[in-house]
């Protein structure tokens, strides 16, 4: 009988396991995590803490996941070590398991910034583990400073305003979504938060956090001082690897594990999946880490597949960073590269603003939908897009199809269209139509 | 100077003429339209009468076409034959032209059952020159019998059924929109429909309307006799084909005009866009005849500007007919081939029928989305979609880039998510995961 070991219980791993006890049903297949909890969300905490979301905000019990699954599972276990095809544990189930497969899907962990007085009472760097402690401190708060404006730092800011704080987020960069929105389009998003009544402190660092009787009252930037009940970290997560590494696993550029496209991490019969482990950036061809819970989820299949079978099954394809996020009834999504990046890389972009709407629009209460395509080499690298409705998520789902194409596919693919849905020039075929009338307009340049 | 006649001012004769005279400023481009409007939008005629649209659903008026475009439009003019290069017109502008180059954009004309009692008052067939006839005739009537549930018959008993009529809805197939959707896709929005107070009759043929006093009294069919108030006709529409006969083009096996990828219809100059054309299909590659409102803006496109610039310049791509229309909150929506016409057509295909949710499943309010996808051949053959989300248009326009592809292109895919938008497995991804698993299953098939 051959045993797969899965370190790590979320999204990567709970998949890995899942889908080798699925595809071999003979071996035996083992779970770590070192938690209390496996299959979290932790793309869901925001709305955990602002009851959006349902109470339980992970998706299967240990209990399910044995008696449905198959799969042991042990909690509240730690996995401290590899050695000679053998994981050593410490906790609960401490002790060894020997593996014949063994894929680390360790994830990431929160990053804080090293600065004075995170060790205040009222200051929080929210996890899947301490909800309930972070739900307490910010529902009992009235000013909050969220730290950071990634997404987890805009969607924080969002469900605070939701619940009547005053919110003041403080971000390093000139814009919300710095690394993935273009100051343009990241200037929509701001006008929006500061409509929604979010104090917004771009170009802003925390040198320090002050308090009194060891609870946090101000946050010093160097450019302010805000005064504040509770501090919300949301600066970024870092790659779990020690337990890569000691497995004889290698760092990439990133900073996270170096793997194949079949998820191998070097070691015989080990395999690193999920936040822990490097992509491919299908538009640089570089390695990239961009830790999302929809790469996690394939990794792990694609970990879990490769381990059960035993052979090179399924490939983890290259990818363009697809995601998107809200503040009130604005959503924003990216995809591929900014022009700002692309420019940096020495691509020569060039680039495309169009507003559109969700309905035809001749239809009453339409909603506008801007889009910005970033092009160059004649492929398209990026694209930006902001709406006032949850079809921004399509949009980019349909945007990653084309990013890395030639730029004219935007205007030769097939879109639907009735008038509640979409207007009869889908947006993306607008910037497909732009882009060949360079072509094609008097004394214009030849075609690519 | 060239001259370019475009005939016809829907969408793709509109935008044809746009086009072109925008490619070549120094042409004379004169658009020629048999009725007062131009860039009318037939797909919004069902909303119109329900008053869900703006009052005026065509984009520009003649004078806006004229001053902002530089195209000379001739309304109320019919260009009746078409030969040694000259376009012979009748009617406002009557007299002759002579072209350089001929864009055939004639459309469609609605086509209806030759019954006996077509002509009793209460009798309508919806197109926009009849607007607010079809609109003062069915906002008095109070049972009104809608024939044909393709999408124009759907929309229809959806308006009127808000308008708070009662909808008798019939139809010769069994489900509603039979051509897109397999039985059991048809038949959720069959129940949805019904649910909502739409009398369905299926696998009805109407025989004859009755009346008295000249005035619609009773449907009548093969299998029973409904009393109305008024019938309104969505029986689909025929290509209209004389102008472009006449001008020495000649039809496909579809019925509509044949033309080469850069619209040419054969005789030298002479293009035919939109309706009255035909395409080639993506995954049969045989002829087709889709007349759809974007494939017609995308069609005048291709033509305007190949004549403009008087070279094959840009193609029309193969087509797999994207669509989707709602009624009530179910939007649904298909693309390629039902499992039925791709086991008519030997293809032996195995179909996959999940349900997925429009947010991650731990929010509040999600709402259900059902996807089918047909699978032949190792290719993706079709996909049809149902759900309470006007998102239903944008994943159909994901799978139209889909059809045709490797199956396993679905998995492989990349899809953004975040709670709000997205389930962290999209059901395409889901799809394609099912369709991989057969290859991966203990004693399944090789991969392909």
């Amino acid at each position: 009988m051959r045993t797969i070991v899965v370190v790590g219980g979320g999204a990567a791993g709970a998949t890995a396991a899942s889908r080798a006890k699925r595809l071999c049903p003979s071996c035996r297949v083992v779970l770590v995590e070192a938690g209390d909890v496996i299959t979290h969300a932790p793309c869901a905490l925001p709305y955990a803490i602002g009851d959006m979301a349902e109470e339980s905000i992970w998706l299967f019990e240990k209990e399910e996941f044995e008696v449905e699954r198959g799969v042991e599972v042990f909690l509240r276990t730690k996995a401290v070590d590899v050695e000679g095809g053998r994981v050593k544990l410490e906790g609960e189930r401490g002790g060894a398991v020997d593996y014949d497969a063994l894929i680390i899907a360790t994830g990431a962990k929160p990053w804080t910034p090293p600065v004075e007085g995170l060790g205040l009472r009222g200051v929080v760097v929210p996890t899947v583990a301490n909800l309930q402690l972070v739900k307490a401190v910010l529902s009992a708060a009235r000013r909050v400073a969220v730290i950071g404006a990634g997404y987890i730092g805009v969607e924080m800011a969002d469900v605070l305003t939701a619940m009547g704080k005053h919110v003041t987020l403080i971000e390093g960069g000139g814009w919300p979504l710095p690394r993935v929105l273009d100051g343009d389009m990241g200037r929509l998003l701001a006008s929006h938060m500061a409509a929604g009544g979010v104090e917004l402190r771009f170009g802003e660092r925390v040198q320090r956090l002050e308090g009194s009787g060891g609870r946090v009252e101000r946050v010093v930037t160097d450019a302010g001082r805000y005064e504040v009940d509770a501090v919300v970290f949301a600066t970024g997560v870092k790659p779990n690897v020690d337990l890569a590494l000691r497995a004889g696993a290698k760092l990439g550029p990133t900073g996270a594990v170096a793997v194949s496209k079949y998820m191998e991490a070097g070691p015989p019969g080990v395999y690193v999946a999920g936040d822990a482990a490097e992509a491919v950036h299908k538009v640089t061809g570089e390695p990239a880490w961009i830790p999302l819970a929809t790469y996690a989820n394939k990794m792990g299949y694609v970990a879990g597949t490769n381990a059960a079978l035993d052979k090179r099954a399924v490939e983890f394809p290259p990818i363009a960073g697809a995601s998107v996020t809200k503040f009130g009834d604005l959503y924003v999504g990216a995809v591929g590269l900014t022009e700002a990046e692309a420019a940096r890389r020495g691509l020569s972009p060039t680039s495309y603003v169009i507003k559109s709407t969700d309905k035809a629009r001749y239809m009453k209460e339409t909603r506008e939908i801007a889009v910005k395509a970033v092009i160059g080499g004649g492929r398209l690298l990026g694209m930006q897009i902001a709406g006032h409705s949850a079809i921004v998520g399509a949009y980019v789902d349909l945007a990653a199809q084309f990013v890395g194409e030639p730029a004219e596919r935007l205007f030769h693919a097939e879109y639907s269209y009735m008038p509640f849905t979409a207007p009869p020039w889908h947006p993306f075929a607008v910037v497909g139509r732009l882009w060949l009338r360079n072509y094609h307009r008097p004394n214009g340049p030849p075609a690519p």
